[in-house]
This record gives structure tokens, C-alpha cells and sequence, in this order.
């Protein structure tokens, strides 16, 4: 793991880092100590700096004291274009335009780039809990849309992923993964979502295995989240992580 | 209004009411002055001082410094028995019996009883805001279950209402009710509810035409409501009434 860049202000502490071919960033709190860490997956077609990341990392570092971790997925951000995926996004787009469905080929897209990063997220996870700002405390995982698709795959696999909030994807391609998920989850479902399908956000949530699983749901479409539900992610990995 | 009985302990004070035949309860902080103020509607078979009511009343006043009003629903708590309610509840009880599905006759039952509460809640209403410790500040509206059944035709119907949580009810009777409810409201449900079917507490959420909306759904049973959705209405009457 090569830390390539390191800027501190506002009491967050900004590490740009390269772990393999793998594009990172890590925020901490200026103090040090182990803390409590949350790996963030960012949407499709964002990057690990995607304004609704970082101000969301922002505030899990300065308002509950925990580290944020985020990677570009593959093709996406500082890593370079992915023929394979570029390829098969493509063909998606054309059948979509002959009437196919959109939700079971995201689904099925999302799984494929899952069995890349889940190993990719597993290995952040290994050096970024080396680290002595960071160390082995609680892990939480944060992701919606691509970072759901992504997300339940990784939470399933990953037995350091202690609460996870996910959101706005369906059942198509990860009901399997979702039954294997028993931590805490709160899950984010836009109820008039033009990608995803009501009834297969709701298969997705009534899949998850957990003994405790919440779901908001709020009007408007895949990305308009409101705020307010940020305010509730603090509180929920407060809870489980603190 | 006539009061009946006054005690302050732990910053809280109640006082049993009459309002004509109607009795009632009202929790208020200690110190003086007008504040927000939150009616809550009690669930079937339970009344005005129920422990679930008590409980988030006493929070309400001593969390967010409102002020709460109860009272019982004809036919329970300190009421007289109702002759015509209880023959049509004997007479659902026999078509349960005899195959027919619940939900629908609760929500028939709800709606016949909300004819007669509606205007009782409103008759409350004008007399707790003409006292001194209540005053005509924000009102918020608290209920589920019996109190969504007959709280929906309330929020729907009294314009001072600037905010409401709601939930374990389906659209069967009020979903045209729902329709005219345009403040802020938090739905819950209970996701193995196993007397208010699944697709009609959504379809209740759906009905509701406030701009701001949000449903939580949680495992468990009719009566499981988890712990922590009590710190979201507190948060959620605090962001909409203080």
C-alpha cells in the first residue's frame, strides 16, 4: 500500500492511496487511535470523490470520530477504461432500446464487477486495518445503487462488516447474497425510483437475513435521497459501531 | 374543560380532564409558556394512559419540551361501554370466524368511529390550545394502529396538524382520507404485521399526498415496533414542530 498524497484540514486528514493497481482515499479524524472504520462504495459512474461521498465521509469523520475508506471500481475514476465492462454496458444500453428490461441487466452487470471487488474491497480492508490511525475496530459498510449491487455481495462475504446501509437496488441478481446477510441493515428505497422496480426494492430488503433491517422509504426518484436520511446513517452506524 | 386531578414529578406534569363525557389526559413540562403540542391516539382495546402512551408522552415532554394530549376512544379507558360498537365488533369477530378477511372490517370499524372522534379530537383541540402551559403553538399528530385508523381522517380533516406519525393501518377505509393529507408524516410498519396486510400498509403510504413522506418498515408483528423508531419520532417531530 503506497500513500501517495496527504492533506489535513478542518480536523479531517485527507490519504490518497494505491494498493496494488487499485486507487484509494482514506479519511481519519486528526487524532490518533484505532476508531472505527466505514467503507464507502460509490455509485456507477461516480469515483471515490464524488461529492455525495466525501460529504458524507466528511461527516461520519468529524460527527462520529470514525475513518472512511473509499476505492474506484473498476472502470471508473483514476483506474483505467474496462473493455469487458465498457462492452457489455454497451449491448445493455442496445437491448434496453429493444425492449429489454433494465433492472435484471443491472442486476446481472453489477454482479459480474462484484466478483472483482469483493476480493479488491476485502484486500483495502486487510492494509487500511494495518494501519495505526485506524486500526481493527468495528467495520461498517456504506452503499447504495452500484454501491448496493456491490455492496450486499461484499457485507455477505465480509464477517468484519458489522452494520451496513444499503439502497436503491433490487433482488434480481443478489437475493442469494442477501439471505446470507445477518448484521444489522438499514435500507434506502426511493419509492418512485425510475431503475429500480418497487416490488424488486422490496424483494431485495425482505431477502436480507438480519434480525434487525429497517426501511426508509422516500418519495422521488434514484437520486434524490433527502437529507434527512443522512442524519439517520449517522445515528444508525452510531448505534451499531460506537 | 373541567380539570379533575393535577401532579408534577420529574419536570412533568399531568392532569386528568373532561371535556363534556370526553375524558383526557394532558403532559406538560414544568415551566410556563406556550409549545409545541403533540395528540396522541391510543390503539384498540388500550386507553388515554396505556404504557406505550405514557412512555413516548413523557419522552415528548421531557426530551423535546412539548406539551401531549390523550384521550379515550369511546368504549375504552374510563368511558362507558358502547353498545353499538361492541355488537359490531361481535358481529366481525363471527365473519372472521367465518372466513372473511380481517383487515377490512377493522378498517370499516376505524372508519365508523372516526365519524364520532374526529370532532371530539377537534373539540379538544380548541380547548388544550386556550390554556396559558399549552398555548396555540405547532400541533403534532401521534398514532398507529386504532390511532391511524382514526388518525388519518383527523391529520386529513384539522389544518392546525402540521406534521403526523402514523402506521401499523392499511388503505382499505382511508385511503381517501390519506389523499388529503398533505403535512410531513412518518409511516411505520411492521413488516410481518399480522393484522394489517403487507401490500395495504404500502398502499396506505402510497395514498398519502404529503410532499414529505417516509415509511419504516420493521420486521416483526403488529405490536414489535423496535425501540429505536421512538428516537426517530422524537427526531422527526423536532425537525417539523420546534
Amino acid at each position: 500500500m503506497r500513500f501517495t498524497s496527504e492533506t489535513c484540514s478542518n480536523g479531517i486528514c485527507e490519504q490518497l492511496f494505491l494498493l496494488g493497481e487499485i486507487p484509494g482515499v482514506l479519511w481519519t479524524p486528526e487524532d490518533a487511535g484505532a476508531r472505527p472504520l466505514i467503507v464507502m462504495g460509490h455509485g456507477g459512474g461516480q469515483h471515490k470523490k464524488a461529492p455525495d461521498i466525501m460529504g458524507l465521509a466528511h461527516r461520519f469523520v468529524t460527527e462520529c470520530g470514525f475513518a472512511v475508506v473509499a476505492v474506484d471500481v473498476p472502470g471508473h475514476g483514476d483506474r483505467p477504461t474496462h473493455e469487458e465492462y465498457n462492452r457489455i454496458a454497451s449491448e445493455n444500453q442496445a437491448r434496453v432500446e429493444a425492449g429489454e428490461e433494465l433492472a435484471p441487466l443491472i442486476a446481472g452487470f453489477q454482479a459480474l464487477v462484484a466478483r472483482r471487488t469483493v476480493p479488491e474491497w476485502q484486500a483495502v480492508l486487510d492494509a487500511i486495518q494495518q494501519l495505526d490511525h485506524v486500526g481493527t475496530g468495528p467495520v461498517g459498510y456504506w452503499g447504495v445503487s452500484l454501491g448496493c449491487g456491490l455492496g450486499v455481495p461484499f457485507v455477505a462475504a465480509e464477517p468484519r462488516v458489522r452494520a451496513a446501509v444499503l439502497g436503491l437496488g433490487g433482488a434480481s441478481a443478489s437475493a442469494g447474497d442477501a439471505a446470507r446477510i445477518t448484521v444489522p441493515v438499514e435500507f434506502l428505497v426511493q419509492w418512485d425510483d425510475e431503475r429500480v422496480p418497487r416490488d424488486q426494492s422490496l424483494a431485495l430488503f425482505d431477502a436480507l437475513a438480519s434480525a434487525e433491517k429497517t426501511l426508509h422509504a422516500n418519495p422521488g426518484k434514484h437520486g434524490d435521497i433527502p437529507a434527512f436520511e443522512l442524519d439517520s446513517t449517522l445515528k444508525f452506524f452510531s448505534r451499531h459501531l460506537a
